[in-house]
């Protein structure tokens, strides 16, 4: 599957869907009435007449006789689970089709457009792109460079000399602080902010002396930051977020990281300084990595694991301290039944007891 | 005891304090100067003359003794331990009567007021209801509706198609995404983000495909949310925060999660997606809690926990993985008696390898 | 070393750096051209021609040699590893070196200007001292006081009655409720809030009351608080962080806790209600806090931690829940041979069994 080419967004016929989803390398099966209107997708228990809804995990298999969606897009396997009446789609992969038809028939964000950028305050030493969509209330400093058909939302504050790529989308209330570089096509959620100093401070006697936050920040290519994050600009040298990697929502990446691409970076993730993440790792909740380590390509970081050590590629690890997921796992297990270890424990010891006493006994 | 009526708002005196109590379902006793006037609430360590303050707590009785306060809500066995020529309020819950003074004596906080509505940037199709007080600096996009009452700080930053109820309250510079429904009297505080995208990506090489995430978020009457919280909208259907409900700082819910009425959801909690919670369900800070699980009614996540599996309604977990909490505890206790049970696991190997060559020796 | 005075910023001669290293404390010895100008401070790995870059940590003497840096500060020892035609500067403490090279080359964030305060949103009576820089789309609240020198970035909001210190400089969309106190040279980072109410409500049936939060923040003078962190007012009473402390990002504060002076907390740590911290206190990333815990001068918790009890001063915590670092590194080590241990209990049941088979045997 390749991104989909889309030409038109809304509302299509049952027959049309089919064949957007064979041209996006998804060969399906139609059983129903291919002059259907599909309108919109929606989850099984809240689609209603003329939507399409999706049947992914088996587990789900239930909730599917009761839906009033008119479409299901669903495995071969599953179809004897659909109820009467609706229509279907037969396909190998039920989510990349859904992802298609929701593509194809809502499209992605409408930005509010506000005609140009009168009413932004941008210095005159700033340089905006053609087609900017920029909101009242945005402000762009000196010597910015700001790409082509970028939008920016109200309250986006973006610092001296930083650059936006083409494409860029910033939601309210973003700041991106001086001297910082975004790709194109970089997304960033309501909140968020990029270039903050780091906890930079050298101790001088008991008080903390701070340290210039020279360096900068560096977001590759569509790359796509959730909400509330805060991305530290480095102390020196550049804080680095690799083309195509995702963030969720309050993230934390500490001064002088280096995230590769095509990553993910689940919600309340944590980076101290000078981590160095490769590329296409998936880093869950909650979880935390120690300064200066690094993570292999490919890795996996498992919810709330406290990271200690540095991670081999293609390796998963869990807890806190991490360690590779079958060890973790294996230590939860014994860690559960250790109040039954202690009392065998003291069976055992209470048993020796007996037989010391019985070989004493006997050897009298 | 009913949320109180309060027909004036500031100093009075201690009699009419009491019949205030009284009239509120807490019968109470005063020992001192009925005319005595109590001008504010405090702590014990800072309030000072004419100031009222509580003792809930007989683990703080020797910090009475020293208090400056005029007025000293307590229980009646807590009596003793007050000072000389402090009045007192003797009442069986000092609390709720120390909550009722509060809200009698300084009610709740004074909003700025903006004078309706002029200078903020609202499009020509949105609807403003009576007595706007809308600060410059807040964004009303196309299509929105905004209730009676609704009080916006600067910053505020409100979608297209979005609706508040009567008597909502956003704090500056939050952030309320496009198509999200705000119920009355919800009170959300600054910087939180309302309607954000979730991480909603289908794979396509070794490269992440956006889903466009059209579903909404639905936010039930009197819900409070701290400051800095992020809520996904949902992918497809809708994210719902359940009525009464209340939410600390930093608290991140994922696209798709249903949180139940009258919940307590503490700070830098997580949701991951689609996560089902009950009613009056309590979440304690940094608990984290796997997509797709079930809380029940009345359930319990004690801090830090990782949930990983469903809860039972009444249910009371802790731990990561979290297990009942009296599994957790015996496990935890199990943990800081391992080094000593790994020694007497030694100690048997070393009395077994004995008692096996005693038995030789006897055998031979 | 005491902060350094600084008269100048820019690049310099070397000896001229090796002078100021001198006079601030650091006796430094020269091998190279003294004439060599140094016109920035950069990493070992992006330093090119007329930068200096330094090496603290042994670890890291490999890629020395490799460097494009025209000057090294190092130790005595680590001289061998420096690369030819590289100049150096020997000290006994290169970081501090390097913190006083980046203060004087670089300097600390040149401001935008905004040229007083003629468009943003001031009430009459708030008050606002000499020397004001305050951006368009800033809000200051009625009474509120704001000092000499302050910088206050575009989306700052200042609630009624707030009052701001001599050269304080709040980022891009911080808000500070009403009633709060800023020392002088306090520095908030973008997105943070201060001042909001914590989760204070009284159960009223199944509902929640909410208890009006009538307390204050204070925050002492040279505290510097990160990117989107969240200080919550006290309910009664005030919520203190005291002179010195440094914030990274995403902490939060919850109702009435008091943080001593020259404290460094870490990203993403939680502190519950009435949490009283020490001076020179540091908690690592993402530990948290119970509500009411007293944490001694001097204490260090660990990453991650979950703090149940109060810590004695000068005591390392680590783990959830926390206990003295050493043994929390005995069970952490216990446990991951737990499943080790379980094996050797099962070969100790056998052979305990198999002596009593024996010895049965034997008194027959």
């Amino acid at each position: 599957m390749k991104a989909p080419e889309v030409h038109a967004i809304g509302p299509l016929r049952l027959g049309e869907l089919s064949t957007f989803l064979a041209e996006n390398g998804l060969p399906n099966e139609i059983r129903g009435d291919l002059d259907q209107m599909v309108t919109a997708c929606s989850t099984v228990e809240s689609a209603g007449a003329g939507e399409i809804t999706f049947l992914a995990n088996p587990k789900y298999r239930d909730r599917l006789r009761a839906t009033q969606a008119s479409v299901v897009i669903l495995r071969a396997e599953d179809v004897p689970s659909a109820g009467e009446g609706t229509s279907l789609v037969i396909c190998a992969d039920p989510y990349r089709a859904l992802t298609l038809a929701v593509i194809r028939i809502h499209g992605h964000r409408r930005h509010p457009q506000w005609g140009g950028h009168a009413d932004a305050r941008i210095a005159e030493t700033a340089k905006i792109g053609a087609g900017a969509n920029i909101a009242p209330g945005v402000t762009i400093c000196e010597n910015s460079v700001v790409g082509d058909r970028v939008t920016l939302y109200p309250g986006v504050f973006i610092g001296p000399g930083t650059r936006l790529g083409d494409d860029v989308t910033l939601y309210a209330n973003v700041t991106v602080y001086d001297g910082c570089r975004l790709g194109s096509r970089v997304t960033i959620h309501a909140g968020s902010v990029v270039g903050e100093d780091g906890l930079g401070y050298a101790p001088v006697g008991d008080k903390w002396l701070k340290i210039p936050q020279v360096g900068g920040v560096e977001i590759g290519d569509d790359v796509e930051i959730g909400a509330n994050c805060t991305i530290d600009r480095a102390t020196l040298g550049t804080t680095k977020i690799g083309a195509g990697t995702k963030f969720s929502n309050a993230v934390t990446v500490g001064h002088g990281c280096e995230v590769g691409s095509n990553c993910m970076i689940v919600a309340q993730v944590g980076m101290a300084g000078s981590v160095n993440v490769g590329n296409h790792v998936t880093i869950a909740g909650q979880a935390g990595i120690v300064g200066h380590l690094s993570i292999g390509d490919g890795a996996q970081i498992c919810a709330k694991s406290g990271v200690t050590n540095s991670v081999e590629a293609g390796e998963v690890v869990l807890g806190a301290p991490a360690v590779p997921v079958k060890e973790a796992r294996r230590q939860m297990a014994a860690l559960q039944k250790l109040p039954e270890l202690r009392n065998k424990v003291r069976e055992l010891e209470r048993e020796v007891a007996e037989l010391r006493k019985r070989i004493s006994a006997m050897a009298r």
